[in-house]
């Protein structure tokens, strides 16, 4: 453990008692007559005052968690000199003095593995309970973080890092005879769901860009949502709580979406399915299969009939799919998540701490079907020889589509049976080879037909 | 409360402490190696030991629930002489001795309303926590038992009576914030799904019902499930949780999919759906609209992507629609699910109570599109002659199909815009009047487009 965990960067210290704040709460939590509204009020503090702990600041004037108020203690930003729109909240830079503030839960809004870590590790050593919506940080952190509470009796909660809307994380592992999981196929990153809807509408890569930019929902770097490096950590910590595996997020195949076009999306169409931006993780014993990109979904699969920024999860158990899907991200319900979690851990609830984890080892990749996409500015090889090529490979073709865009060339999508992915890489390789053609390969998910 | 329950039918006592049984677990609960197994047993009762039951007495020798292993006290029966496959569990007809072997925990699988709500009022008021798959007893009596529950400081849990094998149900319960509902869409009832399955690939009803028969999916009196009622009970209870609203089922507006023919799955899907055995509620302030039955589902929405028996729900929330699917039902997969609630309860969560529940009133039934069915021996009146003739009733055709059946004469399916029933009645009451056609409607499922 890092010695900063103890040395936090000094700044000013808490101001007096936070301004009283009126107690509105939501519709169905108005008063309810019983009394419990004389409860203790739950002490919060706020670690990070960005979009996330903004929204959490602004929703907790708003709503009581049981009957009880919620009493924001203290905001640790990394600035304290800028303007903050939570007025009434003592914002300080020290986080011994939002330690000081004797918070029962702090709530971790930064984002991204340090100082996060740092700051979490410390709030658990002194038995402040932790909830946080940091995915980069329980990817990579989360056994740690876990020990450290576990010692100390603090509860850790992240139902919100991956897809914040549904409530299924803490259910899964609640609840272990139900949900004997052997694989997880999502749509976990909305960005990418978005650019791809718009892609499908006819958009360009970078015109959809620019609108979800607009929108709020593309950073200025958008490549941690581009590249799938969200998407993988959503899916380590997938694989860490359900198949029991250390997978490291830097070890997940990744795949772009910059390169899908709206007329791959019109012709997996035609084939029978859409793109989407897939995260897929396989285990068996001590191996994973893991990949993050866009891929092939069948039309009857649960994942292709969702669409914007919706997520959506199929969990392949024992006793057949499960699906979950629903709004994946934004600030106002991943606040929501947040005080749900400070609701559950405020109330007593605990989870049962994950089994130990196995470092996860590779598997062989599986046989899946694929969609290539064979382009030339020149016209293309005739259909036959170009399947003839493949089949030499043992890439068989299921069944094609083509396109003429004059002045752009001919392309062609061809989606094949079952195949391992070298065979693909080869038989790409020899159409290149043997043709001057551009070709490239999305990986399908295959069809879940008893959902 | 019936003086019943204090004075349950005497029988057998328990017979001597229960043969040991062998501690066998699932691959993921074996020996955890932190001496947790030498926790104490968590003593379980089965109230009813029929085909749940039974598969819950069989999951018990196997697995442990967070390392402590189950320890069957007994066996609540209506007939101690019929043979019992769960050797080793001490069985009685006496409520009283299924209490005085101090259970921490019983498991309800009587079924019905009847004798189980006098049953499980008296293990409540002794203090005996409750776990339950009986829908048809907490829809009518839910609130009766929570009361009870609540006096007495025991759990009351029924994650198992709506769509057993996906955990949400506790889930919603815990997580007012992100989960505001205002409707709920879903196909809660398994037997009918297959039903509809079946004759969607040709079955007639009766065929499609003895092949249900043969698996295990249909009782010899199918009139709860063909009729609605399984799914009105479940519906009603999810009223109650989200809705906050005390919904009789027998309130609710129920159609048999026993008129669904495989003609009217074909043409369906020509107008660009299915028909699926739907439930679905929508509420605002005290008043909700419910119906359930055969239901016209656009090929968009997420609950025509799923078919055979997995059952699957949407709720619209404030933050967007959730979607939850998998399998709906089966005696392992329910045992899976009870058994998970039990080790909630031995782990000590306590869900909230629900908020006190207003009696629900019946809302003005909304616009929806229908798929009307008009058909004759002898051939059907020109279609615009028929256009015109529900034009004049203020229904408005949006598009139609027509089959021709040399024999079974001839039928047209048309879909309409968006009208309420009371205009859809006349409408088709007209129809029949003017042409002597039989006509029937089905009511559809909008469009969820934001999933």
């Amino acid at each position: 453990v890092s010695s900063a965990a103890t040395q936090p960067p000094r700044g000013t210290r808490l101001p007096g008692p936070p301004t009283s704040r009126r107690a509105a709460t939501l519709r169905a939590r108005e008063a309810p007559g019983d009394g419990r509204r004389t409860a203790t009020p739950v002490r919060v503090a706020l670690l990070g005052l960005g979009t996330v702990g903004s929204a959490v600041a602004r929703l907790a004037t708003r709503v009581s968690l049981d009957g009880r108020d919620i009493h924001l203690t203290g905001a640790l930003v990394r600035d304290n000199a800028r303007a903050r729109e939570a007025a009434g909240v003592p914002v300080t830079t020290d986080v011994d003095a939002i330690v000081a503030a004797r918070p029962d839960i702090a709530i971790e809004a930064l984002g991204g593995a340090e100082p996060a870590r740092t700051i979490v590790l410390e709030c658990l050593r002194r038995g402040v309970h932790v909830v946080t919506a940091n995915k980069s940080l329980i990817a990579a952190h989360g056994d740690e973080l876990r020990a450290v509470a576990r010692a100390s009796g603090a509860a850790l909660r992240d139902e919100a890092t991956v897809i914040a809307g549904v409530p299924f994380l803490a259910t899964l592992a609640r609840r272990p005879l139900a949900c004997e999981v052997t694989s997880v196929t999502g749509i976990l990153n909305g960005t990418t769901h978005f650019l791809l809807s718009a892609i499908e509408r006819g958009e360009t890569f970078a015109g959809a860009l620019a609108e979800a930019r607009r929108l709020g929902l593309a950073e200025s770097d958008p490549s941690s949502d581009v590249d799938g490096i969200d998407a993988s950590e959503k899916l380590a910590i997938l694989v860490r709580l359900l198949g029991r595996l250390r997978l490291s997020p830097a070890s997940v195949a990744r795949r772009s979406i910059a390169d899908v076009t709206p007329h791959d999306l019109q012709h997996a169409a035609i084939l029978g399915g859409t793109l989407k931006p897939v995260a897929h993780a396989a285990w068996s014993g001590p191996t994973v299969h893991a990949f993050v990109g866009p891929a092939f979904v069948p039309a009857s699969h649960p994942l292709a009939s969702i669409s914007g920024v919706t997520n959506g999860i199929v969990l392949t158990s024992a006793s057949g799919p499960l699906f979950y899907g629903g709004p994946g991200a934004g600030p106002e319900i991943t606040a929501r998540t947040l005080l749900d979690d400070v609701a559950e851990v405020a109330r007593g609830e605990r989870l049962p701490w994950p089994e130990d984890g196995t470092a996860a080892e590779a598997a062989a990749s599986p046989q899946v079907s694929w969609l290539l996409r064979i382009s030339s500015p020149a016209p293309l090889p005739g259909g036959s020889d170009l399947a003839d090529l493949l089949a030499s490979h043992g890439v068989f073709v299921r069944r094609g589509s083509e396109s003429s865009d004059p002045g752009a060339g001919e392309s062609r999508w061809l989606l094949t049976w079952p195949v391992v992915k070298v065979r693909v890489d080869a038989a790409l390789d020899a159409v290149r080879g043997a043709t001057g053609c551009a070709a490239t390969a999305f990986r399908s998910v295959e069809d879940t037909h008893a959902l």
